[in-house]
């Protein structure tokens, strides 16, 4: 979208003049948050917050409202309101302390009621209106500008027998001024950030658990936010950004007044384009009947409550307008509990029902019981929140560090703005077919591309759907150049190739994977995944070379030669490297293991022509720097610099499929950066759209290019899908590949540099690999992986052996998934290095209890 | 998302009582074009629409102040205000008539300047009390209570020299009553539906085309929208969506008071979720400094701009208000402008850069020169809205009769909805890993698949990323399932199988396409697509049968029967039907041509043993009822069904791809509907999402899925993509798959019986296929599709023929793209049949055109 900067800057100057401090404070990037998640929300009553479309719409009439309705039997209400502004001359839970006793009195004087209402941190300007002339700052300790004053009243009412109600107020921050939190919070010199308004509503919320685990019917939980619903919090967050992690069901108060349909829709999109779900809207009648354009639009999704008209005279009690407003309030509460019943039986036959029609991918669905099932109810940047049923039933966040199976990247504030940008692309495009056309999205990514991953050597940008589709298009690439480069060679009369007199096969890696169908692998070396009983039309037609690994192994970077290399007449120089630049060091090209990584090339490459057929090497895929689905494995970057440099002198096209490695996963852009060379061909997918949805890329060069020109259509590249280019799919691409490489988006990024800081502790991680129960250890980018010893029966991919240990770190927060007896532990390219120092403790804890209980177990076995 | 029916009731009944009649006006569908559209704006001057956050906010202001801003220097502005209420009280457009001579008079006594102001359509309430006594209905013609009046005005002020300013006010509707348009129109009895309006704006924004095509700098139109962005029109839609298929640029006139910051940006959210830019914001000055915020909020995006408080007297007349605020407004004339070059100079380089970064897919490159890119501005529901530059400079819509290269189906009302669920999905979500989780899209997605293509016979669902990747996951449980099942047969010791001996080649039909990747490739039968050039490890691993083939030639279905299937003792019964519904009849099942389609399936399937290795026949995979990419080819389905029932006797699993078929292609929600059989596996993709988004499932039986349980992870299908089953795809999916069976929202479906009404006109079908250049005609659902008569080496995948022909259509506004000698038109599953029918009209048309200028040239090249 559009920008003039000079034209902008005329004006913020302008501006920046009146409230310099102000500005600076909110350019501040919101929404990051520094430490493990540890916010969780009961799911033992229902809790609800109640968001507004403006201010002045009569919220905390509704909540007072809800809180009637619901009040009438025995029953619990905590009633929140986490901002309060204009106190204490406003306070919206000192209202409801107020009313609540008197309408219930008014409706039922037999029912007793125990009322109570605190204001827990109060600024100094606040407490000194409030106490006057008593006030004295050293009555109390103070941080950030606000204090606890104790303000807190109570009462009882009502004489009836038998059990009563409580009702229990709370307003979390108050300031003095009437104006926004935010204009309050500067004005008033305190300090609250997001995570301090989210860790004490947590507490709040624990309230209402009801210790018996029956809380339905008889507990409810409101939170009253301040003005609109994106109207800023205290530190400049849009409340619907501030409160996105619990993302409690809602109340929306409409807008009846004029003008007030295009608001109320307008609050509404605000709040679902954040992932929140509206259970009803609730608004006043203003005599122009605003609620029958919102059920019309609004048809089949949420009901829409009209209120009377209320008072405008102050000095009105309302409890007149409470008594007309009973009907709408109750039915409101009827719509509350049956949504939250709804909820909860959904997510209780959630797991038996994927169970029973889901078919998961690379499952054995007889190891997987109901009770290891994962209900996620949804995700904040890179926390799942995760439906938990021990102790109590809560939603509770988890840092997903599978980084959703490879993919995911967003932290908070990108993802919001990821589903923004998605749901604008698709409301602008939906989808586009592209062939022969051009639409912005699709341009700009291919511009991106090249101008990024591709500089210095791709021109052409191929779009495909996932990595394996890529893959597929980049063999086919690569052969057509290889054929168009050895036409002599193989004397093939223009093009009119006699097919069985030539067999192309690929040179890769052992331990490689490319993908899942079957041209990507027929490009892998046997393994568990390509056996006849998973592909029977698996054939493997490569050249498989056998890589160095290198791995940190207790505190040292070693580099394992295989035994082919191991040449008689050569002696090994010391392959240990005490850190791991040393192993990236260009230096090491004049070192002998290079000419023995030469040597073995030069003699795996000629292949031999069998009895039908010629054999040729037409091209080379590698995985740069780490295999991921072999094991998280990293190769020598020396061998592998070595490797593309002889194919290119043999003209064999090279691959890079950096679908895993590529997009800051190794720290870079391009792992290409960490070989120092560059392919003719290079595929991305995953990380490209930041991990939202699939698209994938193959780059090519100008010459891999030109072998597909010619006069007839059959010469071009007739490989596509449907969705190739599809517009949402680019937007969240450009939109994710700016945002992780902006210094002002990505605090990772080193300026400058291009690269991402150290993300994993470099003295934990060698600790670590010190541990006993520690084979290997790799850190590179935001990957951290780990082997661990087992005997040679329990390796390999379909090993259990670390079930236990990442159980125990699913309690602490931590979501894993083991590549057998590896396990890792992937974070996005904006993920705080606290918090990956958090999850590197919590594993070396976990690993110590785990291997203190196989040597209890081993210890039983033998005794 | 929940919704209580019977609570909603209950609210919405009293309601009812209040407003019976305007209900049913609003629960009528909006924006449902039922012509094909032929919708355009010029680009030779920059046009903006002013919408506003909330209503009373300055919006006509804005535009008066921009207004004198671009007129200092002689020039041209149109001011349009399409929907005016409160009229003749209120008229924003008399407002900018009056003041805009008094500001620039003020500034500069030496302009001359001609202004205007016309007022189209009136209603009688409105006119009326304008007219007051003389008013006389009869003095003009009405029409939806309206009437054209003649209000007209007009002055030429100053005394300058030289070429004066223009200034062109009008305003399109109006209505008495100062409140929403959508309630003025029912009050005051008159009638306008989206269409008319938005007919009318192309009108108005034609007056501002300069006849010399050089309008940048000189001209100026400005549309002016009423109350907030989502205020409703005059039919119910709201604005945000009548306005849509124009989407202009947008300026937005924000709230600077108490709240303002959250309505600011949700009316902001409002429009970005619908595909609008959003160019600037510019707000009033509160003493509040909501800009702030704001700015902070929408940093790198949209600039932010500040106008002095506005005078309350309204006495007041504004000049010294208009002279403070002289500063903001040139700012903000010169953003636009800026703007709109940008977006002028972008238009102009795309093609040449998308020629040479893309790498478009079956897409010879040397054929497409640059004036062959069509550059795609956007799309609304089934219209591209296309960049054009022929007479003048203007963004075109066209109908997308590729249907986005077989995919696309929503109209405008999904397109909206859709942008909006997958924004909240892609917000509440992002993307979660798949195995052994469970989360609220993938179980609602699996559960309506089940539920609907999958009813009666599946029972899992295995998702992946397109048509492609579901048929290997589809080949590779067919396999495993035959291997389970012919135990016995192979003498496999406990799948312990030596690969060497055994092949397995799946069944398959000549002509048929399953997908690009290797495993798919090998499922087809030798073609254009699978050459030595194209993917050298291409083997063909198929038994491939010869199918009959049906299509109307000359007004009649006939089948042609393959050679191989005319037995010598057998005479074939009459192979002609006079309707389609004759040839899917299950009666044929007992006619002669059964039996010889059941012989000559019995005489292909056994499988010669080679001599190394033993062949079986491990899979049927068919395209139920028309082949796709083969031609849009329909199969005997009497054929299929045949041969479906023939396999499963061998204990072949069947795989049905209805990649293409499947979700509404064909009239039904799956082919196998219209073939009376079921599938053992079938795959979907494409429709299935709506068209949106790449997803893909893979249904099986519960027998398939057994046949991969076991104790070992390694008997699992290790067959999976990063992106299996993302939450945005399965959100996409269940909304889509929801509203185009649902009778509500697709006028389509026949109530009752779950298929769509005939959506080509029989008549015009059977005419087009008696055309002397017409080989045969196809049409079925949402399909239709004809061959070109041609010599026998012109036709086929590269022919060229049709390219004359299509660029024809391409003027008439319909895009399309051969198949070869194949031309094709394809709608969404809401498309109105009359769209339907006009395109069939100008295809007629058309082809009598192509038919004689070939008849030209033979006759040229012969003479």
């Amino acid at each position: 979208m559009f920008q003039p900067p000079s034209l902008l800057f005329t004006q913020s100057r302008h501006l920046l003049r009146r409230s310099h401090r102000r500005r600076l404070l909110l350019l501040t990037p919101h929404l990051l948050h520094s430490s493990l998640s540890t916010l969780s929300h009961t799911l033992s009553h229902p809790i609800y917050t109640i968001w507004s479309a403006n201010t002045g719409l009569g919220k905390t009439l509704v909540s007072a409202g809800i809180a009637a309705s619901s009040m009438l039997s025995p029953s619990k209400l905590v009633y929140i309101k986490p901002l309060q502004t204009g106190y204490p001359l406003d306070s919206d839970s000192a209202f409801v302390y107020r009313k609540i006793p008197q309408i219930l009195h008014r409706r039922n004087p037999q029912l007793t009621l125990l009322a109570s209402n605190q204001i827990l941190n109060v600024s100094i300007p606040a407490a000194r209106f409030k106490i006057g002339d008593n006030f004295s700052e050293e009555r109390v300790s103070t941080k950030n500008g606000f204090g606890n004053f104790g303000f807190y009243e109570e009462r009882r009412v009502g004489e009836g027998e038998g059990e009563g109600s409580e009702l229990i107020c709370k307003t979390i921050f108050a300031w003095k001024e009437a104006i926004s939190p935010h204009s309050a919070t500067e004005r008033e010199g305190t300090f609250v950030g997001d995570d301090d308004v989210l860790v004490l509503l947590k507490k709040c919320l624990e309230i209402g658990v009801d210790s018996n685990g029956n809380g339905e019917g008889r507990v409810l939980s409101l939170v009253e936010t301040s003005g609109g619903v994106a109207s800023p919090g205290s530190s400049g967050s849009l409340q619907c950004d501030l409160y996105r992690p619990f993302r409690l069901p809602s109340i929306l108060v409409g807008d009846g007044r004029l003008g007030g349909i295009s608001g109320t829709i307008s609050a509404y999109e605000s709040l679902t384009i954040r992932g929140y779900d509206v259970v009803a809207i609730v608004l006043e009648d203003h005599g122009l009947e605003n609620e029958l354009p919102l059920l019309s639009y609004l048809r089949n999704r949420v009901p829409v409550l009209v209120l009377p008209s209320i008072p405008k005279d102050p000095l009105d009690d309302l409890m007149e307008w409470f008594d007309e407003s009973q009907s709408v309030f109750d039915l409101l509460k009827g719509i509350m509990l049956s949504s939250y019943k709804k909820q909860m039986d959904r997510l209780h036959e959630m797991p038996k029902k994927a169970q029973e029609i889901f078919w998961w991918p690379f499952t054995q669905h007889k190891l997987v019981p109901q009770e290891k099932v994962t209900v996620i109810d949804s995700r904040c940047g890179e926390n799942f929140a995760v439906h938990k049923v021990k102790d109590h039933e809560c939603i509770t966040q988890m840092f997903d560090a599978c980084a959703s199976w490879w993919t995911q990247g967003p932290n908070a504030a990108l993802q919001i703005k990821l589903a923004r940008e998605m749901g604008y692309t698709a409301a602008r495009f939906g989808h586009v077919m592209f062939p022969e056309n051009v639409y912005e999205p699709a341009l700009e990514c291919a511009e991106l591309l090249l101008q990024g991953v591709g500089k210095g050597w791709a021109s052409r940008v191929y779009f495909s759907d996932n990595g394996s589709t890529a893959i597929e298009i980049a063999l086919k690439m690569a052969f057509r150049k290889f054929l168009a480069d050895n036409k002599v060679l193989l004397d093939l009369p223009q093009c009119n190739t006699d097919e069985s007199s030539i067999e192309l096969k690929v040179v890769a890696l052992r331990g490689s994977y490319h993908g899942d169908t079957l041209g990507a692998m027929d490009a892998q070396a046997p393994s568990p995944y390509t056996g006849f009983l998973q592909q029977p039309w698996y054939t493997g037609r490569g050249v498989f070379l056998d890589p160095p690994f290198v791995s940190m192994c207790d505190g040292v970077w070693k580099i394992a030669v295989p035994k082919k290399m191991h040449y008689e007449d050569v002696i090994l120089e010391d392959t240990s490297f005490n850190s791991r630049d040393h192993v990236f060091d260009k230096s090491r090209d004049n070192s002998n293991l290079a000419s023995i990584y030469s040597t073995y090339i030069s003699q795996e490459l000629p292949l031999s022509s069998g009895s039908r057929k010629s054999s040729h090497a037409g091209a080379l895929i590698i995985e740069p720097v780490i295999q991921g689905a072999g094991g998280m494995l990293m190769v020598d970057p020396l061998f592998q610099r070595i490797l593309v440099k002889e194919c290119k002198n043999r003209k064999i096209p090279v691959i890079f499929d950096e679908v895993f490695t590529g997009y800051w996963r190794l720290g870079v852009q391009s792992a290409a950066e960490l070989l120092f060379c560059q392919p003719d061909i290079a595929c991305y997918a995953k990380l490209m759209t930041g991990g939202m949805i699939p698209l994938a890329t193959t780059l090519a060069t100008n010459d891999v290019f030109e072998s597909f020109v010619g006069d007839s259509k059959l010469d071009a590249l007739l490989h596509g899908h449907s969705y190739s280019a599809h517009a949402v799919g680019c937007a969240a691409a450009c939109n994710s590949i700016k945002w992780f490489k902006d210094t002002q988006t990505n605090p990772n990024v080193v300026p400058g540099q291009n690269l991402l800081r150290e993300l994993w502790d470099t003295e934990l991680v060698q600790k670590i690999s010190f541990h006993p129960t520690v084979q290997r250890v790799v850190s590179l980018g935001t990957l951290f992986a780990l082997e661990l010893k087992v005997e040679a029966h329990d390796a390999g991919y379909a090993s259990l052996c670390g079930t236990s240990l990442l159980l125990k770190l699913q309690e602490d927060g931590i979501y894993m998934r083991p590549l057998g007896n590896v396990i890792y532990m992937m974070c996005g390219p904006c993920t705080s290095p606290r918090v990956c120092l958090q999850m590197l403790e919590t594993l070396y804890t976990r690993l110590d209890e785990f291997t203190q209980e196989k040597g209890r177990k081993a210890r039983e076995i033998s005794s």
